[in-house]
């Protein structure tokens, strides 16, 4: 008979693109015994939960909720929701989350165009209106914090350029949300969606998601079903909203979790958040250029929450990750898609942006190239 | 400003239709540090993972895996990734889930077909057999435990019927897996799916789902993409598989706690499990009728992991249901659907299924009902 020992993982610094290390406060609600998912006192943490994410997001959008998966199914929803086949969306690709909405949005049933950048950069309102001025979106996707090339797509003014030509305008906050200011209202965002085990180091398993007046409008106008049961808002939101009609089983050790993770925001305040996340970032900069080491993306629309260096020519990136990771229990990521090879992706998000962790690993990656 | 209070639920015995009450082993591993998605000893641990489902799911398929939802996206995945638009799909419907089933399929463009039986009934497998000889189906769906009915499906030779008008069988495991016998390899089951929180006692947000070799064989052989993007198979395949092609971010903590859950399950051994499971639900089911309650589903195919009583006449059922949660903390459940206010729904699954839990339950009825 096969032995399944204790489970007895290594203490690890999560310092890759998420998760991010998950705060031991957080770690603890984890542990707290389940109450059913219709319990009263489940549909009380579910509007505090509701509560803090528009907190988190700066926003009054009453649908406003954290999605029963991953980052990814935020994605998903954020999309399959407002897109009836034949739909036109046109989507900022300038890295691989990019490409992911393309894919998706062509699954269900969308009339796909694309507006590129090369791989770190971002796009200017121009960039966006030039295309729309030849043909109309129903709905614009922009990556907001690309987490395979780090760069940080300036918000300002772009939902006006959207709603000039009619569309609605998602952003994809999976990097950003917690570490950088998401002003959804002030941005006058539609749809915004996230995960949690980034800059709220939370463990992976929900996607917030905000929605807001106008894409509402166009969910409840529909002429065919959501073609994703699992994602379908028009009943999701009568389970989160006053009639609590089941859907599915909310995943309660996941919401206690959230909930926590998003009392850590709080507490904290967002403005103290974004200068913490800002001057470790900084910190990890300075030292990454006095090791030699250059980074992707300009200062100018670098972001805070996660940074790609370039790998010096010659060597064996995949090495020294796996050096850090032994002899230093530090993890940090290689690149994806086009940057794979080419860069390593070090994030300091949530709980894993801390002072002492900067320094660890400038220590020992001075060490490692030394 | 708002104050949010420090997480403090009230404990719980949860004998509704899920989640069944956590082993404490499971709480403590949700708690356990992270390591990263992509870290050497996470792979192991999913391949650990995989190997367990297999031992409860009593099969021998390679692609084995928790999808990163709760059952609902469980079931989804079997559907999704099996059917194309135009597809003939048959579906028993006996139950809620029946009806979900439906729904589901309908949105990826099958021609649904329904066969019926009154709620709490079973299908024979001339039931099946008469509608498979009109027309062949490519896929058949049913469900083996129906936790809206409390009915349990036998699936001896189902398999035989459905393969020889060339269709594939899926079976609806939420609430039998780990608390009454799934022999997956034995039926020659084509897609079974669960969930973690009913007879494996884990908290919501995995669904154990397995898939044997005709149905890899349709999936391989797809024209179209896989409609949904976060439950394509043949991209999850490739990181549960010998690739590790990232896909999303697989839930950590969940996995954790999976795994635990899985090994409790190992150590008790099913029979043994399957026996616990059945003496507490005879033990209860007399008690039940010694109140004079009547049960809704005769023994030859009553689930012992989920019972369904009448309520008598003239009740107020939402009343003594709240009574038995302030009083005693006890969670059972009303009916759901054509069920709803007609009956109880009272679970023993995994964890829950305790002499002690009966006792208190009907006692506390006792008092309730007197």
């Amino acid at each position: 008979m096969t032995e399944y020992a204790d489970l007895n993982t290594t203490p690890r610094i999560l310092l890759g693109p998420g998760p991010s290390t998950v705060h031991p406060r957080v770690l603890r609600a984890m542990a707290h015994p389940l109450v059913g998912h219709l319990d009263p006192e489940f549909i009380t943490l579910m509007n505090e939960v509701q509560e803090l994410l528009r907190f988190v997001f700066q926003t009054d959008n009453q649908l406003t909720i954290p999605v029963s998966g991953t980052g990814s199914a935020g994605m998903e929803a954020a999309l399959c929701n407002f897109i009836e086949p034949g739909d036109s969306v046109l989507i900022g690709v300038n890295g691989y989350f990019g490409e992911r909405l393309c894919d998706m949005a062509g699954r269900y049933g969308a009339e796909v165009r694309r507006v590129e950048r090369p791989w770190g950069e971002v796009f200017t309102l121009d960039d966006i209106e030039n295309v729309l001025r030849e043909k109309p979106a129903r709905l614009v996707a922009l990556v907001h914090a690309e987490t395979s090339t780090g760069a940080l797509q300036p918000m300002e003014g772009m939902a006006d350029v959207v709603h000039r030509y009619g569309g609605l305008l998602v952003i994809d906050c999976v990097t950003s949300l917690g570490g950088v200011p998401v002003t959804v209202d002030a941005w006058d965002i539609d749809i915004a969606y996230s995960g949690t085990q980034k800059c709220l180091s939370c463990p992976p398993g929900l996607a917030p998601l905000t929605v807001g007046p106008r894409a509402l409008e166009v969910l409840h106008g529909r002429k065919t079903k959501v073609a994703n049961w699992y994602l379908d808002l028009t009943m999701i939101e009568k389970y989160w909203g006053s009639e609590r009609t089941y859907h599915h089983t909310a995943p309660i050790s996941a919401n206690y979790a959230l909930r926590e993770a998003l009392r850590l925001v709080y507490e904290e305040g967002l403005e103290a958040r974004f200068a913490r996340h800002g001057v470790n970032a900084e910190l990890l900069w300075e030292g990454l250029e006095a090791l030699g080491l250059e980074l992707c993306v300009p200062l100018d629309h670098r972001l805070p929450s996660l940074t790609t260096v370039w790998i010096p020519e010659g060597l064996d990136e995949g090495a020294i990750r796996r050096h850090l990771l032994r002899e230093y229990n530090v993890e940090i990521a290689g690149g994806l898609g086009a940057f794979k090879g080419r860069v390593w992706r070090i994030g300091l998000m949530g709980y894993s942006s801390r002072r002492e962790n900067v320094r660890l690993l400038l220590a020992a990656l001075e060490h490692c190239l030394s």
